[in-house]
């Protein structure tokens, strides 16, 4: 299905002239200088125009005639005995379909025959890579880039599919952990039973290293260290997902490691769920990120004064940005052949430097096609609150003594993936969020 | 018990001057130009040094004061949040231990009192990095080395015990798959199994690739698709180990997806499992690592000879590499920090360049608290044994028309870790290895 996106390409790029793309697909990675191997996975905007899942393959794209160059790597006996069957020339245009098939020798002979006037690049490596080769032609930066950024973002029915498929794997591994988890268990042993639903069902690679977060920790965004063990009364909050023919899966769920969310964990819960529904509820052709981003933080605002932990009118707090003091991450982001997938600031779109949203990774209206993640969150995060405590105009917002109760009780996220649609959006994730579903299956 | 590394070093390295040794530690790895972020495992050597599991870490140790300078980034608040509670001098004092500890930005200012004559560094890179701040002192590129891959040959007691430790778990994994084994599942599958039990244990980090092969994939030496269907009547190789505290274990068996070999494949797998014993045998105090593959080598051509698939003198298909043919790989490699860890060719000792050696990772004469494996092969390799049915050098000793219905046949491996001690050496890997109790555990 990889001539699709070729063809999309080709739409947006000029024909007129005798211009190529090239791109270098990547190479084997290793740890430092050693031989360990991180297991291969194509560059995406490769694979996105390629589907050849191999390391050291370069592709040309003729604007002009439309044709489409693959060059292979030319392997040796040796390679078959250590990495396996060299796969012939045959082989290869069965499975590739190139317009034209050679080995990578040949870069500079056919470099040399299409004599272009132009050569659009991914970046500057590729760019000093091929200038090995041809030296006077000039080399485009800009052009391509957004060119495959802009089909990336719109997925075709086959890429939806795949993402489809991730989610279905993920839907399944992620109910597994909700059944698994108790107090007592570590946090690896519930990447354990994670990882063990995803590969058995074929996914082997996963989207991003998963956080599998107990207690204060599940107020740490991005951790990964997963080796506490799990207490009795701690919130545990699961950010995980793999990948389906290199398209990402990306759910994030918090649960009662008990099994019944305690007042104070139900009110906080119910804040950050009822601003995910309603921000679901709203995501719809023609929203606006930034507006879907701003109602979540009113929400959560409401539920954090609702229960007192906050005060003074919201209006005021959004405005003096202490929304950023409990939500301090973007809603949401593009989900594709990356986990943050391309796209989210296009030329001319810049990020909005104010605290509470900067780190937003989307500034688009929503449109058909585009596929998202909708992840509001609410954390006690010491190293931001204590400051606040101490700060005049943030502390008159705050109930300190409150506050001061709540520095060990770590984070709720609460995260779907969405298709967007001409009518409104498919989502993907069916993993049990309501409190009431949730101490069902922990009861069972 | 990282000091003790140290001092390991700072009796190795000359300390009558003012000389300094400067190693940096390891950054955060991404996978190309996005974020996904690969789980951090600091470098090895840093790690050997300090037991510092956390990025962009630098040391320096004064040879003439022994005096072990630590220095760690200065994180902000906002690191706080994506990635965790920010440890302060005092804790990072308290949980490494070193004589000084500074900040990052102290490094000129500490280099410029320490006023080296001489910078010891590990590699060009991390040479030019110190040489930005410091252009006037030479620096030595090879002592460094030299003296650390000492220093990693020789296991002390904890690491023997960390390599223990990460052996009982790979013994539960491996055995968990044998459990697990039958027709009809997928390669994959069985990589679920394993990871499970690792990870279930508390390792969370592979210790390479592993290598899940059905049929005639067992051949590929470094095979990672892990994607076919186990046929009845295939071979199954497993080959896989995780990390524990950054050592390695690393195990193969070679299983009868049915659960009973044929005729052919039990003759094969005891003339591997004969050569691995003999081997293993005779794994003691100055028995030198050539002497070892080349006694492997003979053992697997005798079985091939009684198998009736080559025929002449086992001397003459030795003298004429007609081994290479079928056991294309070494014999076995140091294992520590690294699964193909360092020191297998210390300075001065060159690979011997023949084919059925050169692949050899080590070539030294044991000794105790070296930690090595063993795991001699035999493998029907098309791509090698094609050539050589038409080359009339190798043609005499191979029997065409068994060897033609062989192509498919795949390929065993048998891999023991062994610790050599004083008296001869103790096998850490407890996986059935005979026949008759595969064939008993897979009836089980």
């Amino acid at each position: 299905m990889h001539h699709l996106h070729r063809e999309k390409l080709f739409s947006l790029l000029d024909d007129d002239k005798s211009e190529i793309v090239y791109m270098k697909g990547a190479e084997l990675m290793y740890r430092y200088d050693t031989d360990y191997e991180f297991p291969f996975r194509q560059e995406s905007n490769f694979w996105y125009l390629t589907g050849v899942n191999e390391p050291d393959f370069h592709l040309i794209l003729d604007l002009q005639t439309q044709e489409y160059h693959l060059f292979a790597p030319d392997r040796s006996a040796q390679y078959a005995v250590w990495h396996g069957i060299v796969k012939s020339k045959d082989e290869l245009q069965d499975e590739y379909q190139p317009d034209h098939l050679h080995y990578e020798g040949a870069l500079p002979k056919v470099l040399d025959e299409l004599n272009p006037e132009t050569i659009y690049c991914i970046n500057e490596k590729q760019a000093e890579f091929i200038e090995e080769f041809d030296r006077k032609t000039p080399i485009d930066l800009d052009a391509l880039e957004n060119a495959i950024t802009h089909c990336r973002v719109f997925k075709t029915d086959w890429e939806l599919d795949q993402i489809r498929e991730a989610a279905r794997v993920n839907n399944i591994a992620h109910k597994a952990v909700l059944n698994a988890l108790e107090p007592g268990k570590f946090e690896h042993q519930m990447k354990a039973v994670f990882d063990y639903h995803q590969i058995e069902n074929g996914l082997t690679q996963d989207a991003y290293n998963g956080i599998f977060a107990s207690g204060k920790n599940s107020a740490i965004l991005h951790y990964v260290e997963n080796n506490r063990p799990i207490h009795d009364g701690d919130l545990f909050l699961i950010d995980a997902g793999f990948e389906c023919n290199g398209y990402a899966s990306d759910f994030t769920r918090t649960y009662p490691a008990n099994g019944e969310f305690s007042s104070t964990q139900a009110a906080m819960y119910e804040a950050v769920l009822e601003a995910q529904k309603q921000v679901i509820e709203s995501s719809v052709p023609d929203a606006k990120m930034e507006d879907l981003h701003m109602l979540a933080a009113r929400i959560i605002m409401q539920g954090l004064k609702d229960a007192d932990i906050v005060q003074g009118s919201i209006d005021d707090m959004m405005e003096e940005d202490i929304f950023a003091l409990f939500f301090p991450h973007g809603l949401g982001h593009f989900l594709g052949l990356d986990t943050h997938d391309v796209g989210g600031y296009p030329k001319g779109v810049e990020r909005i430097e104010r605290p509470g949203i900067k780190y937003l990774r989307m500034r688009r209206t929503l449109q058909p096609g585009m596929v998202l993640t909708i992840e509001p969150g609410l954390y006690f995060v010491p190293a931001l609150l204590q400051p606040a405590l101490e700060d005049e105009k943030a502390s008159k917002f705050l109930n300190g003594s409150k506050l001061q109760d709540l520095m060990d009780f770590g984070g709720i996220r609460i995260e779907d993936n969405l298709i967007i649609t001409e009518n409104g959006h498919e989502n993907l994730t069916t993993v049990p969020k309501e409190r009431a579903d949730i101490e069902e299956v922990m009861a069972g």
